[in-house]
């Protein structure tokens, strides 16, 4: 029997963490990253590198969108080259990057009024997880829709959560997430560098909250980059400058005032104008560090 | 062989279970409270009921004051029928209560002038783990005064932190984890508040969020007050108001920016002056509803 084929667009760490996956099971995958470096090591794993989305897309039961936001999933569908176009009657495409859910809602019928299907698949967990097949998957979208993305999902996440039956709806539980891990990685770093200032033995801080009342699984992720003066990205403060930014928008539209996102997003802003956009989130504490004069741990 | 005796000053939630767990542990106990109701609770559990703070602290081998902040403290121990004046030679005065470092150390600094120790001993847990014996205490002071204290820390205790030889670092931790507490709680309100406007199922968004990196202790705990419409207080929004208000002084002071912090702060002055002090700290998720229409559960 023929292996039936996925197609991954996006092939950064998660991406290709889920194609790995989706090998690891037993489809055939075919791959498509702007990046060649990217797109080489899914051959390294065994999958076969395609020239354009569109090509990727060609005969594949599903398609599924590791890419960074909107409109590089706008581009993936409908652009030059893009897999609308390309993908066979009544597959789908499974939809991964961060969006608002309004966004998500135009995707999906431009796609769904051409008789491919769309599934609103916003993911949780980090390149580790999805390498293992042990993603949380944020779904929403129509019976079919879940029907055909299944096998596929199955391989992917170790979570799926089934939201609602329209696309959209796993968009706004993402969306309401990052603004709880961003508000909660501002705070750590808040609350470290406020430590700091007291003259706290930071490391026994972190002992302290971890079994107290005031932890938060980022506390627990992030503060240890901070005491280990590691700032490789792991997740860069680019993608919460762009997340939070998002809730605010959104929340702007409702109206709804969300203060606690508005102070997390100007923490990150400052973060990315004094030049660590793309370090890692927990440089939030460097700012603090870098206004107050208070003193980090070096890594030494 | 006479039991020791040990003085239980504030007769609350918290300083009940605590009486109660050193009467388990085979201590006599004499308590106080203001609040006679509250001080016959003592007597029923088995304690012996003071008429002043002083006459419970007569012969007392330690005084455990469990009261809301610094000004009742001072009282404790330095008001008319005070404490400081009627501990024995050696006794320690061991205080629970909520308060700025600097001032934990003016109150030890005149207690331990004139011979007796001062443990600095912020406790977290709520009222069931104080019943049980099994709060987690952030302790500092001396090691006179951690030795007469450990019997009474043992019986009360599941975590003992020991953070450092002198009052005042069991204070700064204890205000690192409030800061992160208040954060925590009102990002909570915010994001449920955020989530309805999005006319999401909250009890799914409970399930999804809980499971997820945007998780924190306090969203697991408060979120399920706000699903049931309960905002009998647990612990209430007053209790940040201050907590928080004392960071902010702090943070003043240093100086350092606390832009978290003082978001989280200004929610719950909102909250509090929208009549909802004395509710359940979870009440942040009704002056959301409130300012912006949003439904919320209505417990029904």
């Amino acid at each position: 029997m023929t292996p039936t084929r996925i197609a991954v667009i996006g092939l950064g760490s998660m991406g290709l963490g889920m194609a790995t996956s989706l090998l690891h099971a037993g489809f055939e995958v075919a791959g498509y990253d702007v990046v060649t470096a990217n797109a080489e090591r899914l051959a390294a794993a065994g999958g076969r590198i395609a020239a354009t989305p569109a090509e990727a897309a060609s005969g594949a039961a599903a398609v599924v969108c590791v890419v960074v936001n909107a409109a590089q999933t706008e581009a993936v569908l409908f652009g030059p080259d893009g897999c609308a176009a390309a993908m066979k009657s009544g597959a789908v495409f499974i939809s991964c990057a961060t969006m608002a859910p309004d966004v998500v809602r135009g995707l999906a019928a431009r796609l769904e009024a051409q008789g491919q299907h769309y599934l609103d698949a916003p993911i949780s967990g980090g390149a580790a997880r999805a390498a293992e097949g042990k993603l949380t998957i944020l779904a929403s979208g129509s019976a079919a829709a879940f029907a055909t993305a299944r096998p596929a999902l199955d391989a992917m996440a170790a979570t799926l959560h089934e939201l609602g039956d329209a696309p959209g709806v796993g968009a706004g539980f993402k969306m309401v997430n990052q603004l709880l891990a961003g508000v909660h990685i501002a705070a750590a770093c808040e609350a470290v560098a406020f430590g700091a200032s007291l003259g706290l033995d930071l490391r026994k801080l972190y002992e302290v909250i971890t079994g107290s009342a005031g932890n938060s699984w980022m506390f627990e992720n992030r503060v240890p980059h901070i005491l280990d003066a590691d700032y490789t990205p792991r997740s860069a403060v680019n993608i919460f400058t762009k997340d939070l930014g998002i809730v605010l928008d959104m929340a702007r539209a409702a109206p709804l005032s969300v203060p606690m996102a508005g102070s997390a997003l100007q923490l990150f802003l400052m973060t990315a104008a004094a030049g660590m956009g793309r370090d890692d989130d927990a440089s939030v504490a460097r700012l603090f560090a870098m206004i107050s004069g208070i003193d980090l741990p070096d890594g030494k």
